[in-house]
């Protein structure tokens, strides 16, 4: 799968060349002591690097079950919002219904579908910080827009759009009692789900954690060439640089993980995730016209599908 | 992202200051009595505290997963009470109706929204044991007040208000039977979240496993100096205050995640929570006056933001 | 919070101390043995309760785990309770309506909830083995009581009697068809959590990991002298105590835990829970007489609040 | 409670009595060559089983934690039949009804609950590979039984049977629109838990774990009596026979737990639960006849209670 | 029972018989090198692979149950289409209904329940990348499958013609309203589903830890031959290679398990979980033809049924 491939190795490595160049330097530093200049009390057994180690593997396992739940969460409410997404404009699609399927509820429908598009894109853009109304404009009648400037956070407002309309469509008879109920649902599961977004977004993995990983991690480097110099002499070195860009780069991979909206190559991948829910929506609207099916964008290609 | 710095280390580390200055007095002693006092007899070998820092490190993973998980279910309950305020909302003003949208309905959906926003101030205040209805007289009548009188449980009363409201709704004719029972599940929604957090306030992690941890970690900083003095000698005094320091600081970072109502600056943020419910549903309400848009205030800023 | 000294530290200790006098008289034999007899080919390398210590850590970790899910899932049943009971009750006072709000309906009213308060108390006696219907006569009518007499499972014909009580109100126009459905709903979800609990209670914790532990740690205190008796000489007896009273606490909790409907102080405290619901249901209850609240009774002050 | 003692230790060893029989003649004989033989060089450092144990107790907490959750599960799904058949039977004891209630709608009442009755047994019986129709006889009609003949799955049958009397009760008039949703709700749960069963049934555990699982422990079991024969001498065979009894124990306990339906007295117990729903169900048919209720019969004592 | 011969040991070897050869081979030279040229000093001691495989193992844990837990939810929401389907089928078979249960009702049924066979056939075609409308021709009409030829998604099409299907007996007053909602909510749990299998199979395995993870083994392996030369002698090599598999294998069964649509032997069994269903609702739909039941073919005997 060619997915796989998609974040480089180089790329992840990059992220720790500076820590990795840094423990080089110091090992080497304490290798030519030891072994040119002779200062072999320096020497330290290795269970104490082990001791440490163990209660670091601990600590890391914590941390990245941790980071990993937050990033599949976020990962599932977004395959929720896909689901939801689909559900919406079935049920729009065959719900709402007019004596002699007049045009007013063909141009209804498709009002209603292309703004569910314009919340998904513009529920991405807001997690990850950016303008929430890019790209959303052409899907919007000007005066829904006009309306959005009233709400601090834009996809509360475009669901609330879409509760005022099916309250337009109740009210005109277009869907029944049950329908509109219905419909409201599966509304209250996108409100869910975004909701969860702004959760993971807004709570801040604990920072002690974070902090006492980094610390114990840092403590543990400093000791472990004292704990095998004596019995690597200069392989030390390597040995040394293996291990430690091992435990910096899991590190680094939770820190990356834990906050998955913050617009960096390893987010949650909303906007193609909106892109697909873009295509599969105006699929489903097959009596409309569809010329306008998004190709992936090049601002795009900065992110690697996980 | 500014939140990630809302908890000051000075203050993480203040929390510990004193046990640590013990540590290092003890070490310091143990290392004089060692080096200079020539007690070398005392040395014990590394294997006594690594057997100890292991099985130490078992018993502080198991705490910190189910701390985190207490905090996490705290922060999702009031992510969910977010969700449900918003979905009640949308439904109040779009399910209620009127046949000429009477000033009646009108008054009807603001007094509505308006307890809703009060009921999210009440729990967060009598979840943090403070006065419940602190903040909440301005946005209800006279008369709802009085009622709440009856109640020991303040949100408890304030929703059953909204369930007697809902009855009145429905037997004016504003909403329809589904409609009700559509309005009164969300309410129902609410009152789990309301349950569940109580819940989390009312019971205590199970105090012989936080005793155990406490007694398991006095032990290992007690025999930790002699473990260490034989190959670290003076310098052994910095390596076992950062090696406590770690291990307190996880414990201390569990007490707190654990009790996330307890109006200490690590709880899960009630109060700001309930503000940005109160924008969004004020915001939402757009056909009303809503000048009173709350701005952070004072005494909010004492609490960090996790 | 008060409720955190609810467990004295002297009763959890109390559980443990035949098995603690034994292992110091145990420990004291063998140091006896050693430093005075001078049967020094009786030491082993510590490795070896290393290796065990570890080994009984992980198995203790997936038996506590596993005991505090147990006991979790019981609290959050309870909860799920007081959050279902207050749901009734808010549905039961405001969907049940006559034309002119009929001393009948009224007094259907307050049978429903007295009810419902008679379940709470029954279901937490029919699981700890105790009397069911004790506390249950003064809330129910005595033709309710006689009917009971069929049941082998108290609280499972207290729900038939709400349930046939739901059809009596539908069929005299009381609530509408929606409302009797999802009055059946809320009545369906306490079966849910009923049957939650009952499970949790007919399930024991397959014994055999409760054996093995067991016998590992039998087999790490017997081991444990001989490993540390050449580094620590007599000081060796404190700290043998000290570590198997560690060990022996945990197991202890986690049999405690695993099992939270034994009629034990740590308990999941169903009575004190069921009085909650009891005082919160009367107060909803505003129109009806309501001087009965129960105070905390002496019989429960034997429990403490986990 | 005496449940407890359901699964005697007798049971459990017998089951790996011929593993430690060949354990012991192992261990005995390289004591012998050792301590008699004198080949001493034969000893390895007791490090080596040390990081084998310690890898295998994690692979083995691994191998417990899936197949503890297997079963939890198999008991929980089990847990949801019991509640979903006493919802069942409480509905359509409450929910149909005819005008006079007619004879023909009280026997159609007592056919459904006896036929839910049926499903139950049948589930138990088909997941264990047993013919899925004993003792289901006497409780359904002829015809019904004749029905079953066209599926190869009973239960499914059974429940399309439920889903075709329900559509008779909404054409006779005996149920209105909500309640026949309502019902169907009801064995759409019963559907998924019967699923569920199956899932657990049908799904091995991957081969290769166990596979991987049982090589380690054997070479650790092979390299144990040369890591501490130095230090144990011939003590060294108790030794090694209760470390290695202890592995195998947890092993076999897992293969057991991880398929809960395969007709072994460690099995979830699905006739013992199945009786228990016969016994309420029947209760809470007050009206009709009842002398059947059913005794536990000789054929479940061979299952033990887990 | 027989399913758990499916994956040959042969077959899980077979994937890393060119790793083993290479550890062997490595193993060898090494053994060679100490004992035959007597190149002592390249031993280590035993503590440094012990310290790697703690950490190793806690990493493989890690990953294990990860991946784990993907194989299981995908498997699970194959369960669910499992349950959904018969939900499906049961409630259009006796929901949908005609006065005089007309031909043209009768064939509305079977070609909605052949339609979701033929969904099931195809999800499971597209998550493998195969051809998602191979054997879905003869069970659907012919306008249908031009229909799907707009979908790029074909799952998603045959969805959409289930919803406007549903609509169309809306209209006719074949079912009615409660029914058609009721009816799209299956839909919506099977669209549900859809979704997470798509989610499973779209979203990688954090690419770092399945590099950090090789990396350490591979850091492991090379030094372990090292750790033990001094204490085994040429005896070392089948020791290592012992080892080295275990971990290999245990890695090789994590990368299988994680991905579970990628048309392997190890797959979850998406074609025969669809053929059980394809036999389910011919067997429910016994008024209709049902000779086309199918058998397994051997395209399926490639798979294993984990």
């Amino acid at each position: 799968m060619l997915l796989k491939k998609n974040i480089p190795i180089r790329y992840v490595f990059g992220k720790i060349k500076v820590e990795v160049l840094m423990v080089f330097v110091y090992a080497l530093v304490v290798a030519v002591a030891y072994v040119n200049l002779h200062f072999t009390r320096i020497s330290i057994p290795i269970a104490v690097p082990t001791m440490l180690g163990t209660i670091l593997s601990l600590l890391l396992a914590f941390r990245s079950n941790q980071a990993y739940d937050r990033w599949w969460e976020a990962r599932t409410l977004w395959g929720a919002i896909v689901n939801d997404s689909r559900t919406l404009t079935r049920q729009v699609l065959n719900f709402v219904d007019t004596p002699y399927n007049s045009v007013e509820a063909l141009y209804f429908k498709e009002m209603f579908v292309k703004r569910q598009i314009a919340w998904c894109y513009s529920l991405g853009q807001s997690l990850r910080d950016l303008c929430p109304i890019k790209d959303v404009e052409k899907l919007l009648m000007p005066e829904q827009l006009a309306n959005l400037q009233d709400y601090t956070n834009k996809p509360v407002g475009l669901m609330e759009l879409h509760g005022e309309d099916l309250r337009r469509a109740y009210k005109e008879g277009w869907v029944n009692e049950y329908q509109q109920v219905e419909l409201d649902r599966t509304l209250t599961r996108l409100v869910n789900a975004m909701g969860g977004c702004e959760r993971i977004k807004k709570t801040v993995f604990p920072a002690t954690y974070s902090l006492y990983t980094h610390l114990a991690l840092l403590l543990f480097i400093l000791l472990l060439p004292f704990g095998v110099i004596n019995d690597f002499g200069v392989m030390m070195v390597p040995f040394v640089v293996a291990v430690a860009s091992s435990f910096l780069l899991i590190e680094k991979m939770a820190i990356h993980l834990q906050d998955p909206f913050e617009n960096k190559p390893t987010d949650t991948p909303v906007t193609s995730i909106a892109q697909t829910i873009d295509r599969d929506l105006k699929q489903m609207m097959r009596e409309f016209k569809e010329a306008e099916i998004p190709k992936p964008q090049d601002h795009v290609a900065r992110f690697y599908i996980l």
